[in-house]
């Protein structure tokens, strides 16, 4: 299995740092393959940003070895990205049949259905690209179909767990294939690259039938009131719970929200999810219903301002007025950085009269300290590569992986860019390729960087003050101006003193350039810029952006 | 005690639907009096804005019947909007002994000192303001010296917690003072406003002295590396117990953290804080030190950019370095809406190899569910009103409330401006006063309105485009321009067609305009931002401001 004249090489592209944006290649000789092409949420100091892609300038410099994708799961930080990557790097995609769906969806908006190659594989079953052989093994995750990589090599065996969590009576489907991963682990497995998400929480993460069971109590207590259920819109599982709740105590499901409805569509169509007959209406029908029928499925549990459940509580929602006596259930917990939104909309629901419940109707998809040593346990790596998440996870796992025996030395807290050389004698990163984000801002793709986010930075917080003045041709007679308009600084009807100051100010630096003779543009506008950021600095303790434009006539 | 002819009016100026900014009137016959003068921090759609204070237009009305503030304790959201309101509002301030000296620094800051009067209360000590009488009682929370109030009026006593927890065991001074609740209880409490902070929670918030053990257990298990311990500036019985614990493990201890050096500094004069000899040290003695002998307790817990710890995090920090093996302890738990932040200053710590503890070691400062339903039960108030939170936090004190017997139509859950009217025989919301929040921004207090925020916001997501052109005076002749320059929407390096293109759009829509003998410039500005405005949409799908300027020469 070893080949003492190359080493195997893995180098993410991204998901380390950061929650969002897994991309990893593994290259050997001529060959390289991608496991998972996501897309990251823009910071909050990325203003006016709508998304993250990875920077693939590695693949694209050596697209001639790209042998393909390898998805492990259908969620946006695993898939987000291929309708972008895959203007460059048209490479076939492998991934699981409901994983597939969801990327035809993608790619069907994109338009790039007809020009992308892709393939559908069973858990169980390998697919060779260039000297890789992958092998697609069952786990299970918030998302159903999501498959860990046992990913052969001349090398040796790297298995990469994608998210995954062990959930012994699933939903749908399996269990996690634990017997697969222990048999690959007796083989002899080169490294574990394993789902630090959760490696700072203690125990184990508990089922998803779990849910299920609140569900019931809620549904019981609650025979006479709307029940309006909000959860991930990519969760078909917790859809299904609520679906079969609904069914067992005699109401209608009505789902709402864009999102749900794609998923849920290309869920049923592929069978992974079950609807009785009779159970789903429109949601045009719900007038025909009495409240205690129904049960509205809706996205927005993450407080997201355009989402189904946020237009209800704001009362701009179109089919759905929260009336009191609604229960609204949060089957989610917030991610970090919503809780606000989500307080926000609980106050509004609470409001309107609506009773919320908010904790304890939700389970991760991601496996826990105790589910993470199972794991490491069966598979027995060598090298431990600790991935998706923040430092602060990554090192969790990493201290797992001590307290396993691993030694510290065959532990790899990698960044995004490192290239880690790796056989069964020896790993070492050796180098870094090219990596970081790029900013996707309406139909731009990396058209927005670091200067213009600085000058959105600014524009918010104080404003613009600009100033025009217009000069005569090759003189220096000051033909009109200054003139001076804001927008954002101060509300101009109310501080009309300030900015007849203002314009003096300009003026009186513009006349004094003019005296003494300075013809250079960029001199004069730097003058006027000190002399009026001065004077609003200290009417005002504030800094607009000043930008004094001269024209010439 | 009762006055057939007169109600008391509750008039809350804010603090409710939100956690910050508390201020309400209490008012019978000629007498106002204020209980606290909060500020509020903005929200995330205040672009720019530093703070919130409340609009008290309704005490301006009214001035000749404010007799003084009464401040329950000294945190921000109870004190903060003082130096503003005092401009206006120049009455007596009564509070206890670290209130009134963390009162008095900002007083200082603001230069309103000499003009302020102020005076000192003790627990068990009542001062009259008009026809009221005010008594304060001792509670415990996460600031010492806070106050609950019973106000007696001529229409019946109401009792206001201000922001409490029941701790048995403080670590300084005594336990809130369950006997008086208990005594002015028997005599008969006409209405009880309670903190709602943590009514959703069950159970009883433990006592400080928990935090007290948990540092032991740190520092008994980490003699070998340097500490830095990050918690709220103002929690000085924190910073005591950090001081204790320092001390007998034979530490220094520097404060590092410009708020949390002021209130040491007042809390020691004032004699609230107990430093044993030797154990302070400033922080430039902090070289004479190996690691294993000094304690850093700094600011920035909630991860604020500018912060003491976020500095050190970020490596900006003047006197201190991170370096591998410190230990970095949050005691504290984010507040909502700073998780990410403090996620992030957590990750750049362990980037630089020190290790961080951010779970148990910090308790509330509020009465949970228990606490809430024993200061009911000690006080058996005819009315409930529901203070300090947001309206979850009112609903769910409500409901306690209402699972302690008091009837529905006895629990008000008022907004900010409501007027109720109450006496012994009944209660109800008689009519509304002007409240709000008014923006302070640098020097400016209420300049910054809805228009500017929306520009603001506009100009954060998109940027601006200005186009300037100057045209002859009195004709319709184009004697320079249209120029195009943009801030914010694109990098213009890389974009010199699309700008190049943006101009002729704008110069085809100006001279259609002359061509059309179109003189209105208003008329001429709103088409040359349309073209343009269709023009970028159709090209980026963004929607930059567009601000035609035009001038005359």
């Amino acid at each position: 299995m070893n080949n003492t004249d190359s080493k195997l090489k893995i180098i993410p592209l991204g998901g380390l740092e950061q929650i969002g944006m897994n991309i990893t290649a593994f290259e050997y000789g001529d060959s390289i393959l991608v496991v998972d092409c996501g897309l990251a949420f823009p910071d909050d100091d990325m203003l006016g940003i709508d998304l993250v892609i990875p920077d693939v300038s590695y693949l694209k410099d050596n697209i001639s070895k790209v042998k393909g994708f390898v998805i492990t799961h259908g969620h946006e930080d695993h898939i987000g990205a291929l309708p972008y990557i895959l203007r460059d790097i048209n490479v076939p995609i492998y991934a699981t049949k409901l994983t597939i769906g969801l990327i035809e969806h993608k790619l069907e908006e994109h338009d790039l259905l007809r020009t992308t190659r892709r393939k559908i594989v069973r858990f169980g079953q390998s697919i060779s690209l260039g000297c890789f052989r992958v092998e697609f093994i069952k786990t299970n995750h918030s998302i159903q179909d999501a498959a860990a990589l046992a990913i052969y090599s001349p090398a040796g065996i790297v298995v990469h767990t994608g998210d995954f969590k062990v959930d012994y009576t699933p939903v749908f489907g399996d269990a996690i294939d634990l017997q697969r991963f222990a048999e690959i682990g007796r083989r002899g497995v080169l490294a574990l690259m394993c789902d630090s998400t959760n490696a700072e929480r203690p125990g184990f993460t508990m089922s998803e039938r779990t849910v299920g069971r609140t569900f019931d109590t809620i549904f019981s207590e609650h025979r006479n009131e709307r029940l309006i259920i909000a959860t991930f819109a990519s969760n078909v599982d917790r859809v299904q719970q609520i679906i079969n709740c609904a069914h067992r105590f005699g109401r209608k499901v009505v789902v709402e929200g864009r999102s749900m409805v794609n998923i849920i569509a290309t869920a049923s169509e592929l069978g992974y999810l079950n609807i009785p007959e009779n159970t789903l209406i429109d949601i045009n029908q719900m007038r025909s219903y009495p409240d205690e029928q129904m049960v509205l499925v809706t996205t927005g549990s993450q407080g997201e301002s355009m989402a189904a459940l946020s237009r209800m509580a704001a009362d701009i929602h179109k089919k759905v007025t929260i009336r009191p006596g609604d229960l609204i259930v949060f089957s989610s917990h917030p991610i970090p950085g919503n809780e606000k939104a989500v307080s926000n909309v609980i106050n509004e629901l609470c409001e309107k009269g609506a009773d919320v419940i908010f904790q304890d109707v939700h389970v991760s998809g991601h496996a826990c300290q105790e589910e993470i040593k199972l794991i490491y346990s069966l598979v027995k790596p060598k090298y431990a590569i600790p991935v998706h998440g923040e430092y602060r996870h990554l090192k969790a796992q990493a201290a797992i992986a001590g307290e396993l025996g691993i030694p510290q030395e065959n532990v790899f807290i990698m960044k995004s860019g490192d290239v880690l050389e790796l056989d069964s004698e020896s790993a070492a990163v050796s180098g870094r390729v090219e990596t970081g984000g790029v900013m996707v801002d309406g139909l731009g793709v990396g058209d927005v960087g670091n200067i213009v986010l600085r000058d959105r930075q600014h524009l918010s917080e104080d404003g613009i003050i600009v100033v025009v003045m217009t000069l005569e041709r090759h003189g220096n007679t000051l033909l009109s101006g200054p003139d001076i308009v804001s927008r954002g600084f101060v509300y101009v009807r109310e501080s009309e003193d300030l900015m007849d100051e203002a314009r003096l100010v300009a003026e009186e630096a513009l006349t004094d350039c003019l005296n003494r003779h300075v013809t250079d543009w960029s001199k004069m506008k730097t003058t006027i810029r000190d002399a009026l950021g001065s004077f609003v600095w200290k009417r005002t303790q504030r800094r607009p952006m000043i930008l004094p434009i001269i024209m010439e006539a």
